[in-house]
């Protein structure tokens, strides 16, 4: 019988770290909610962490003293990581989602669930180092992937507005310049959204002259908060020099070609 | 070493399987990956299935047949539903979420991500009999809540754009008039997202008089695709009759009195 207990413990702590990635969960309510001594469950946890490590899915972290716990950090390898990276540069680069203008059809990818927790854990293991309190993105493309990469660092998303919008109250709103086509656009962000000195990471599908981003850290400047760093799934190579100076891009799209329908795009890889 | 190795595959199982909710996983996969027979991962399950049913986190279902396999269904019990719901209730009420014109400051909550993954969870439970093929929502502050719930579905979630957008090519677009304000706006979708004869289901963040959702449920019809269902996580008691006729709130927002401060929120139970 103990081990039939130990074994639907193991399969319920597995289901129950993996559900909410990164959030530190006391012994003490393992330890109650299962009726086991917390050695026991240290005992368990410790068969889930060498399951984790041995298959790739990422690891158990054991966090010491009083506010203290365990937590599940999703981590692919970093094979599978850029894997994933690979196969979305191929699939970018199919001729038939090139629109005219130059653009990529990327929306079907960016909407597809288990596409994007994989990319949102990818962000998370590169960026973790960081140690951001909120996640930033701005509306629509990029708030999946936003919001995956928030739930992988189990952190909430704020999302930046175009416009301003009655229904989320009184505003700071900034007005920015796109850095491709010199538009001037406005972006806003509710006042209660983000604490003064939060630090935040920007999160977006797509980089080209950084315009956006710009206005992104801009915002974040004007409600006080400090920008700590900016992660794109794509980037474009040219212009080389973008309006923000640091940004993580997990691809970078060289050139797109109307006419012969070929896109050259290729993975940031992190191994050999 | 058996045990170990039995521990080992349950752990492994779990985390791939609920890190995919309702996809189909054929045995042999699992049989290659763990270098066991089928008979022995179909063991497994069965713990596991028993686990996830004791602790109301779900089943495992098994699909017979040459395109069979067996995929993991997340469920919170009615009784862990209906908390969640009175607990989002309680939180909406909160006076200081009520923002001039009688509009209640919802965002944070929907881009909390272990919220949105149970309320995703909680519209797949209550929707799943509906068999839709995508997810449709519109922008911007639905899309979290309708991608968890295209997550649970394990679907592809389609976002309707306010206006059209040159960055994802040709797109169908209506005009449609917003029930309770009255005003003309326009929403699109690009040509290519949904193949005709689809079933869509509508997932939104709040519903008045339902004229938003009239303009989805018009332009899916639109593109040749067929509405087999509408939810929402807040619909607001009057009107009573709303510009559609079927749809699923899971909160119900009966009164916002600006003066008082008094919310009146309440959650739609399924248990006693």
């Amino acid at each position: 019988m103990d081990k039939v207990r130990k074994m639907e413990r193991v399969a319920a702590l597995t289901k129950l770290l993996a559900d909410r990635p990164r959030h530190l969960f006391s012994l003490t309510y393992f330890s109650e909610l299962f009726n086991a001594a917390k050695s026991t469950i240290c005992e368990d946890l410790n068969t889930i962490r060498e399951t984790m490590v041995h298959f790739g899915l990422g690891t158990i972290e054991t966090v010491a003293g009083a506010a203290g716990g365990v937590r599940f950090i999703p981590g692919l390898s970093g094979r599978e990581a850029d894997k994933l990276l690979s196969d979305l540069a191929r699939r970018l680069a199919e001729p038939d989602r090139i629109i005219p203008g130059g653009f990529l059809y990327m929306s079907d990818l960016l909407f597809t669930p288990h596409l994007m927790v994989k990319v949102g854990e990818v962000f998370m293991e590169r960026l973790a180092h960081l140690s951001p309190d909120y996640i930033v993105t701005v509306e629509t493309k990029g708030i999946p992937l936003a919001f995956m990469t928030a739930r992988a660092f189990d952190l909430p998303l704020i999302t930046v507005r175009r416009g301003s919008k009655v229904t989320e109250g009184s505003a700071v709103g900034i007005n920015y310049v796109t850095g491709s086509s010199k538009r001037i656009q406005t972006m806003s962000l509710p006042k209660r959204a983000l604490p003064a000195g939060a630090r935040v990471l920007i999160i977006d599908d797509f980089m080209k002259a950084g315009g956006t981003a710009r206005g992104m850290v801009d915002l974040a400047q004007e409600v006080g908060a400090e920008v700590c760093g900016i992660g794109v799934l794509v980037a474009t190579a040219q212009p080389e020099h973008k309006l923000v100076d640091d940004y993580l891009a997990l691809l970078i799209l060289h050139d797109v070609d109307e006419h012969t329908k070929v896109t050259d795009i290729r993975p940031v890889l992190t191994t050999g």
